[in-house]
């Protein structure tokens, strides 16, 4: 697809911090994170929103979304997830390939999570992706 | 389940507004909805949250997830939906049976999304309800 960043991040054109990866779904860091561990979960395969992507690919994209809910625990401390997908612009969809938000949660985090929609960085990065990675490979 | 009052709906002891029904999931209205035709699916199948959510269940939730977002478009004019799993209290999870909220967004809806988070109420839930079986049974 041309002109798609996820498509370019999955050909390996543009870089980005690989959290995930199977044989249908590549999952990555949200350049600007609400909390610290935001990633990002893309189907290989092109869709534009919910109403093109085969349901096969939703069935893989939400069972690669359950482990890496369960890896946020071991590896930023998590208490819960939030798992959100944005179909549409009027739902807040920015990029045009269907992606699943894993955003980890922590208990009484109301303050830092309304921060986080505002401030959206991670300091180290780098370190987070690595903290996930280590958590899905126990 | 017992003491869980989606298993009670799942098996009919106790009403909801069904919406959405196959094998394995069951679609009903959230009674304190955020928008009009606020959605939630539910597996058949108990389980608290998405560790202990078997990955084909989690591919049936979320295949379920997409025809019903379809759907909204018709139903209730949707440009847009999100889907959503809180998982854990920290997530803002309040009901411990797995569920996907389906919700439906419009262009331009920030302010009346605002007000729903906190009015949380369908003046006409009946009528949604037949408005969303019938998008469904297009």
């Amino acid at each position: 697809m041309p002109d798609c960043i996820f498509c370019d991040i999955v050909a390996g054109r543009s870089p980005a911090r690989e959290v995930y990866s199977d044989e249908n779904v590549l999952g990555f860091l949200d350049i600007r994170p609400v909390m610290r561990g935001h990633t990002l979960l893309v189907p290989r395969t092109h869709s534009r929103g919910l109403v093109d992507l085969a349901p096969e690919a939703g069935g893989q994209l939400f069972a690669a979304g359950q482990k890496v809910a369960g890896a946020m625990r071991h590896a930023v401390g998590a208490d819960g997830v939030n798992l959100l997908v944005n179909d549409g612009r009027a739902a807040m969809q920015t990029v045009f390939h269907t992606h699943l938000h894993v955003v980890p949660r922590h208990n009484g985090d109301k303050l830092s999570f309304a921060k986080g929609l505002v401030v959206r960085r991670d300091p180290n990065p780098d370190e987070t992706a690595e903290l996930i990675r280590g958590a899905l490979a126990r």
